[in-house]
């Protein structure tokens, strides 16, 4: 039997099935009776469970980042579907799979870091291109850089979005730059390959998303800028010739102004043909995942509208379904 | 004997070349001398010019859009090189070659409105390509969309810009639109075709660029969805079918909101993934074009900045021309 | 006996008394039992109703829309006065004094159409008066005009209440007018009935209030527009002679100004004297309602001021009722 | 003869007139040599007057608030007509008519103070009445009062400005109020009468116009609070009653907050009724002066619109005079 | 046994302590019963406390300002520790220690005084310190003075806290004002004790903390001139001596602009030595109490950082404890 | 005969004096005539000035940097005093007190350093006090750190500006730090200390003061941070201890923070007491040197008011000197 996945349940719909959990607390609620809350989550997205008169002894039963098989019955509560949950039981993880509950399996992450290698090695610059190389023959990096979310929230926040991000920008960037002379197509990749490079240290992704502390408090701008440096040294050292100086210039320029104004943490606008680019495209493409998440992810199924959304200060338009835009014409 | 272009005019130079002249007054300094003030311009940009101790006879032998023979002196003033004139006279257009003076000749003007034509002709959705075959063969439409500047100044100002800057934004788009599916690629090529058609009435534009009364009071987005309405109710009217309305209110808002803020005079923000795209897109080749043309244009010959644009608060990196990054490796 | 209205209740009071139902919805609370809630109101507000162990067949009982019996008791929750419903049943409309439940009745509907008419068919400038004929005699946007909300919340959200709305803001423009020779009476009066003719379709008040996709797209400000461009069509056709231009203009201006900030959806500033005295009026009457509901409706019956506004950023000063300010002076 | 006023003068036009002199200064050009450069004014505006080789003996023969007789040529310079003055010598103030000067003779002055008088004395709020006759028998108020500006530049800039301002603001404010029943019709009086008291010390004005100290320092938003609060213990010990708390307070109220924003130096928003009524009156009766005032002295005298106005955002549309809408509709 | 303070507690503790009361309210649940609701504070903190299925006999058994005897468990609601009641009885004041509730006790507040008063005898300048010794004498005003808060919630929101504030901003401001000799040390001394003497009046702290509606309508920073004007006027008479001008405007345009920016309620800039670094000195240390007031009493335990704080857009930075860097070196 | 200084020169006076030239142009004026303009100052400040009629021989009789005799009349334009220079000629170094020209002398350059170091070494923290140790030691940070200016213009723009600026704030910090126990004093002491050290390459300062290139497209943020980072490297390996990585993070978010708001270009809010603490120091102190500045060097010698000031929004007030209020007291 088909599993049925977290974006199709409905309301009032029972449910018998396993999904990862996170996020797991014991509290108590007004009257001082204990309920299980967590987080449930399978690829299609994530939503809260309940469990009412819980114990420690359930609470224990498993651990966040655990598979659970969950019976229990949907509701809509402040617009959300959530389930009240009746059993809670542990499963084995050898009897899942694995491309049910991650949006990029390992296969996935895998064959997007080839790209990126692919991509990076067809650098003309010879010294963007042993710079490149250095990153890519850094197991560390590439570890922390093929596992990082692109953030807590929004666009791309899973295992290996950042990665999904970059290569997907980069491949923007590809198409785009030969419109534009003006652009030099090798510093346009790089920035796309390191202009959120910061990540990898200011957000924490191992059991769950958050920010580092250091993420927090200096931010990946300023911190891709000493990953760079760093790398930049360990480059001359390997290639024996100086990095062109203002080379490095115009790449740390486009980490440290990619998101293009002041109120959004740049400390400088862009100033060069390629940062602006740069900031133009970046922020398309994560503006064109976070509404493609929006619209298809939305509960509220039967309006032609999402949620409103605070942070970006509208709604957004599905439309209707039947009449939807993109449909085929009839056979001519 | 080639040409001296008005971007290779540097300091203290003997002028004796043909321009085409614009905005001549005849003014009258502190101490009550007359004088004459015109601009010069050539395809390479423009430059003003002052004739000392002019009078009304000077004045009535040449009118503006004419071309003239100019011999004098350039001199910098305030950051500008400007000539001063010792002599001025009209010259027979027939003398001259066209395209020393048009950033745009009558022939590439031709060529971009085929290319225009050719993209719109391969539309699938028969109601949108119905409603570009309406724009494509209506005489008066395509006479002002081919002819009218993208701007006064700025971007694309010149005979032209609007059509040159569409078709530059339809080539991105096409290009861009593949990398997400849930773009409508006909929607992304007709928003990029319509989104600034109300320019053709915004601007006046046969001696020289300026905003029209009902530009300046109505603006190009408003009025760009009432030539959308009239076409729609011909296409209408010729194919006898309905224009699917989702479909037409799609396009409406992708014109009304491709400003993309409230403060640049969008009245409604982009809700839709195409009004969110567009916006992006049409701001990126926007930016890009102003971007080189500040470059290549800035008269401060020996600063790696150009000089400071309030109003888009910055100053832009020009670099040191000899260590250019995209300079091409030595052969290895 | 006289009947109870919703602005009289108080905390823990019985209740047996009509009202009209809508926003029905059957949910369950978080132990998943099902309770009914449901949007009670009469002429003078309206408040949340909740029966908590409702069924489907309760919920079925009616429809928003009916006026339904109530016996319950009221409470106060969150700052607001609200009925615990026991019993709720659907009552003839027949029965009802229509006088009771509607801000506007159709007695008064039909006086403020009459009141509208008389205004514009005095109108000296025989283009506008002619075109205001054309607006009066079209029964389908007069039948939207006079049963349009003026909006879906804030001031005059009810049916009837654009109408007034704009009849108060024609009486105010026409005793302001005579202060301002630079003012033409006509075009101020045009303006004023004109300026949210775009609301007849930017919202859809047939059941309950909301925007319509048209409306959240484009706007009431350039839906206007169109609305006045189609009827000036016909006006010409009517009266054989072309509408003045730059008095079209002038109203086009008009309408799309009158919220006069870029940032209240604007994309235009008022740049005219008509224009700038329309958007401060409009905004005074607009302003004046909205204030007078806060301190009228505010149920924080001890205070002296009402809850705070997040929309206005503040609260308003209500006062001490003895010692208000407009009391009557003791017989002198 | 008759004479020809400032805003009929036209370029390089011979000039032999008598104007009001101010702002005499004697300065050196680039070159050391002195010229002499004042304002010259008379009732239809004001505008610069130069002359070339001037000495100490022609700067001393006049004082700033003289009448002088000026021969000499009108020029257009920076887009404004000014004088290049040939001869100037003063002239008896005796033999000048008042009325070709001052915007605003000491009859119009007087007959603006009747009209106050009038309707303060007729406020049916006997502590309201009361305080307004302290005012009023107030001489020092009074004669600061009939002559101060209401600014130093933009509307009503001129002796008597203020006064002019307040009755207009009074009268507008009594058509208005009876629309609004919840507006106490004694307390919108007083609070137009009384909103900018604090202009009398604000601004000096006896030569010309400027800022006080204080008046930049505290502002008359918080001096007209000092003047009210004395003025109100005065009337207390007149009357030998308290005057309403609460009365007073809304009175401040009105005078702290009718700039409307914080932006515009308000240190609170407008909270009741009558001060958000006023705030819109003000900013309506200020604005429509500004724009009169714009619109009718504009010298671009060819063009549809004024300049660009920074402090304002835009430029006004003044229109085709012959096609002006409000023009008179054919004898029918 | 000793006192178990509100910062002290943690998750499902057993309560049985003595709090003072206040802000009672007997409040009906969805149900309709009836519960007790109440805010328990000392000198650590306050804390919102629940008792189910109270009565009006027991919301009637105490009033707000008496210390209760509360039986209970705490519980984790929203982030807060919270009580559930399941006794409550008053408590004779007698048997009381006061330096267990209240941040600053009698003493304190009279050491604080005193101290006030001892740095304004040592002014030099006479105008000011007779002026000061004028606010020393009135009991009316020290009595307030030294019982205010200095605001509702955030900074030294208890009984003294205006008094503490100030104390503490002379200091800071007396050790500052030698570092630049600009500063006249006996203004700087007088505007930080006068900057918000208006709170006196604009906050109501009789039972509890609110502001008054002089205080909402008007501010303190005008109410403060008022204070300062009548003050100045009665050293003036004692005096013999007219109160120096300038000093008069120095020091009102000290409390007219310290906060700094329009936003922030300042009807004027600071545009003195003295207003600008009172406005510095003043933020410094209401921020500095702030800061030090979220970290040290925020709840969530385990972590390094606050709560969000949506009024300053941030969280704050606790870190680890362990190795905080304060942490004296190692004896070397 | 003692010197006369730029700072006492007032207008249409003979001159005769030395001073240092910079910024030396041979320009064209609008009638082709050559004119020389240069910038001379001393130690009170700086003027322009014009010789007309100059020559190449002129132009290069000597560089910027040079000492130069020069002979000629003062006039007023603009607002400020300029030369117009009959004579120039350069002279012998040797001969010159480099007091009179410079703000700070070599000497006394080299006793901030004194009191820099002597800071420095006396914090209690060991791994602190290391970093500060071989920040001292290094004489390439040392001598561009000591002849660095803190700005371009504005506050300390002169050679030891930045060191002058950081040792003034390092005692700020020391004096203010006591008053709040939760401030830890060494970090303070090194925020204070390195916040602006990026500074030392923003700038460059050899002839004349400039932006580095680096320093526009990064700025002296984030160049801080590199700086910190490579020193904390280098600091381990001198010690054999890790550097405490928390007391790492905080100073660098002091750094990253210090200019406090996102529109100032910090990318990150302050969110420790110490970065909150040394944002309003360094502002309180820049605004300081600033405003006493303006008003000391202000030319409108007869007004109490400092021209505007565009960047900071407003005037500055000067007062009148007699009735200063910091004068003493009569003798009692």
């Amino acid at each position: 039997m088909s599993r049925r996945f977290i974006s199709q349940l409905g309301q009032r719909e029972n449910v018998d099935e396993t999904f990862l959990a996170s996020q797991k607390q014991l509290r108590a609620n007004r009257n001082g009776n204990l309920y299980l809350q967590l987080q449930l989550s399978d690829r299609t997205g994530s939503m809260m469970a309940m469990q009412w008169n819980a114990s420690d002894k359930i609470f224990d039963s498993f651990d966040d980042g655990n598979y659970v098989r969950i019976q229990g019955t949907t509701q809509l509560y402040n617009g959300s579907i959530q389930i009240i949950v009746t059993s809670i039981e542990p499963v084995d993880s050898e009897t899942i799979d694995e491309a049910d509950y991650c949006i990029l399996t390992e296969q996935e992450i895998e064959r997007l870091v080839n790209q990126l290698g692919e991509k990076l090695r067809q650098l003309d610059n010879p010294a963007l291109r042993n710079l490149a190389e250095c990153f890519l023959s850094d197991e560390v990096f590439m570890s922390k850089f093929s596992r990082a979310p692109a953030g807590v929230k929004n666009h791309h926040a899973y295992h290996g979005g950042l990665l999904e991000h970059v290569v997907g920008l980069i491949e923007l960037v590809q198409i785009v730059t030969p419109q534009y002379p003006q652009l030099n197509p090798d510093l346009m990749t790089m920035g796309a390959f390191l202009h959120d490079s910061g990540k990898i240290d200011e957000l924490e992704y191992d059991r769950s998303f958050a920010y580092s502390d250091e993420g927090q408090m200096i931010g990946h701008l300023v911190m891709g800028i000493k990953i760079l440096e760093d790398k930049t040294q360990q480059s001359e050292q390997l290639s024996g010739e100086p990095f062109p100086k203002e080379l490095l210039l115009r790449l740390k320029h486009m980490i440290v102004s990619h998101h293009g104004e002041y109120e959004f943490g740049s400390p400088k606008l862009p100033m060069t043909p390629e940062a602006i680019a740069l900031h133009f495209l970046d922020n398309l493409d994560a503006k064109m995942h976070l509404a493609n998440q929006l619209i298809t992810t939305d509960v509220i199924g039967d309006s032609r509208w999402t949620s409103y959304q605070p942070s970006w200060g509208r709604k957004l338009f599905k439309g209707t379904p039947a009449e939807d835009p993109p449909a085929e014409p009839p056979a001519e």
